[in-house]
């Protein structure tokens, strides 16, 4: 049989295990955002004042449904960027403590990086680009070849994702959670991006587009096309969006 | 130092390490639901038709908070029936086979039973109850003591589980899930988490109430509190819900 893991994970990440926090140990906190190097192309985002985007929330919660099939249109700008705001969009930051966010997070640690795969976004070359959430701007992110072809590889070649208009990618930089939480903190990683997810399932509707959550990927095949160390940050969980056919 | 249970978990649920499911070696699957035994009392839930609760989906969303203190009104049976169908309701079923919910499950696997403690709903007994989704019905479960203290308790004595209208617990019923997906499944349980608690923290605010997911509980006891096992059927979540103060 093999190793239960699972099990081994739920059982060791229990409270009467927990051993002292580095935050509880005084070890000074990450920052709430990952440094973005040297830049190349950044791109401001549209601001609130730009959407137009809504509906009922009954009506995008009963009809909900997850859309593997969409139409050769691209996004505009400001519905992407509608989006990116509804999923990690930050009401409010107290600098190099913590951000407030669109969705909740387990002591708003919010561990989460956004990378895109854009295909069809009026206004941006296709490729890979990460969400900066602080200054709600969108950095490129240069890959040597294809992005739709290797991101689409990494996610066991489902073809819906070089088909979408944009994938997104949440990745966890996983200190900013275990900071506080420890080992208990890979929960909490999960749990959140089911919330950040599930508001892109429902935004998604405001835009008249479909979604469809994807978890089994090749952890590592994603993290390298990502450029990331698979280890202190990693691919947590992926979507796909594209107009409705 | 401790041992890396959660970048453990990361690492051997990689696809690599997978060995074929017991779907995949044709094993029987799991039912849809968990069998409710002899239950006493049951209670039939409002369906669709008693639901005027709506809100701009925008709106929700971009007023998001977590609230920890309500106000001291009840809940109608209505009200609740409407979260209830929000964060799990079957839209339909194909008999032992598979459920369509109002949220997105890995493979469709939806892997929860809900129960909840109920403080101050209208029509409804104080106490512990578990969501039948299928019927969407209420089931009375029998505690002995206080189940508002026996699990105020088991959520590390945050208060507000206490001062809640009515707490949330989802549970897994894992083998729904690794039957499919094996120990990787664990990840999954916790991303359909995120996406049942984000569903509730949206809703709610259609009915003027306030949310506060908790993550922070005491495994063992909270097991103990709904007479689950913790091995095959474990708590994962929960969110207290109360009207706002």
């Amino acid at each position: 049989m093999a190793r239960q893991i699972g099990k081994e994970f739920m059982e060791q990440t229990k409270y009467k295990f927990a051993t002292p926090s580095d935050q509880a140990r005084g070890l000074p906190q990450p920052p709430v955002e990952m440094d973005i190097g040297n830049p190349g192309l950044v791109i401001d985002l549209p601001d609130h004042g730009a959407w137009q985007a809504d509906i009922s929330l009954t009506q995008a919660i009963l009809q909900r449904t997850s859309v593997r099939t969409y139409a050769a249109k691209a996004l505009s700008l400001t519905e992407l960027s509608y989006l990116l705001w509804c999923t990690q969009g930050v009401k409010s930051i107290e600098p190099h403590l913590v951000t407030f966010r669109t969705v909740p997070s387990a002591g708003a640690r919010h561990a989460f990086e956004t990378y895109l795969l854009v295909n069809q976004v009026d206004g941006l070359e296709p490729g890979l680009y990460r969400f900066l959430a602080v200054d709600h701007q969108l950095a490129k992110v240069e890959v040597t070849g294809s992005a739709a072809d290797i991101i689409t590889e990494a996610c066991l070649r489902q073809k819906f994702v070089k088909a979408s208009a944009v994938t997104f990618i949440w990745t966890a930089a996983a200190y900013r959670m275990t900071y506080r939480y420890g080992q208990r903190g890979y929960r909490y990683l999960h749990l959140d991006a089911g919330h950040v997810c599930q508001n892109l399932y429902l935004a998604a509707a405001a835009v008249d587009c479909g979604v469809c959550a994807i978890a089994a990927f090749d952890d590592d095949k994603l993290n390298a096309a990502l450029a990331i160390d698979g280890d202190n940050q990693f691919a947590v969980y992926v979507a796909t969006v594209g107009k409705k056919a």
